[in-house]
């Protein structure tokens, strides 16, 4: 099955994952040479807000697109609702 | 200022920060090559899940070293108590 | 605007908000009567479960009704998928 | 076992419980009313903060005292910080 990303999200999702996996780096680089842990903590804080804040930018790009198609073409609507549901909820963790 | 993290966390640490970064360039992959976005989301709340994880594991060595020492030899404990709770509060975005 | 909640859903909620309610109740009590703050803690943190469990009942009528409706009529299809996302963003707190 | 909250937090925390409740309440109304699904979500949200902040509250006071007593004291504090860790970790839910 595909998925649908705008072509102008593409590129911004992509700038933001490498600026993710930089952060991950650093704080694998921190742990190395045993930093502040209260620093680390920060720099954990500020990963997981950027891939939330990814997670959203997927989330839009996907009711604009998948489910909207789903529900236009009366094709697989409830499976597709049922999926977008979970996928909050796993966000959530409920 | 320097930080505390139990020899066998190190490791604990490293693999897990090793695995998360993995997990990154999964979703950039994922991204890539237009993968299903429920797929994505999924990638993405299980990378923020094991990201807290090394958060807890950071942040009990942290208290059971820093914030206990600082106490033990009342040098800048309110500080260090502070520093703990906003570091917490960052986690919970409050 | 009217909103549209199953009627199963709807006892279930009142039943989960009474609930929840009540947990408020008892960390009012426990703070009156100086209860043991990890206590405390771990009554909010299940009040706050609770929460988002509702929420995510909510979510589900939501989509399942409001914005399936809107996007099968083309009326106001594009602000409801709006909403829905900046509504999962301020659970997210992106 | 006793807590300790400081006795201005005491204030600030029973009139933000109160708060609180209401918001419970006015959610069970809107329920009830069925108002329009994304208000409640809202308003859901907006009580999950609320309770987040009074945690924040009640964490500070519980680390300041119960945790650093503990400390000072060579009195289980071994136990105290695991029950902190632990107190933190139900938030994150990992």
């Amino acid at each position: 099955m595909h998925g649908y990303i705008k072509a102008d999200h593409k590129d911004q999702l992509t700038n933001r994952l490498r600026r993710i996996e930089g952060q991950v780096r650093g704080v694998q680089r921190m742990v190395d040479e045993e930093a502040y842990c209260v620093d680390i903590l920060t720099q954990i804080s500020s990963l997981i807000a950027a891939s939330e804040k990814v997670a959203a930018l997927v989330l839009r790009d996907h009711v604009e697109h998948c489910v909207k198609e789903s529900i236009r073409n009366e094709d697989e609507a409830e499976e597709k609702i049922d999926e977008l549901v979970a996928a909050v909820e796993r966000f959530l963790k409920v």
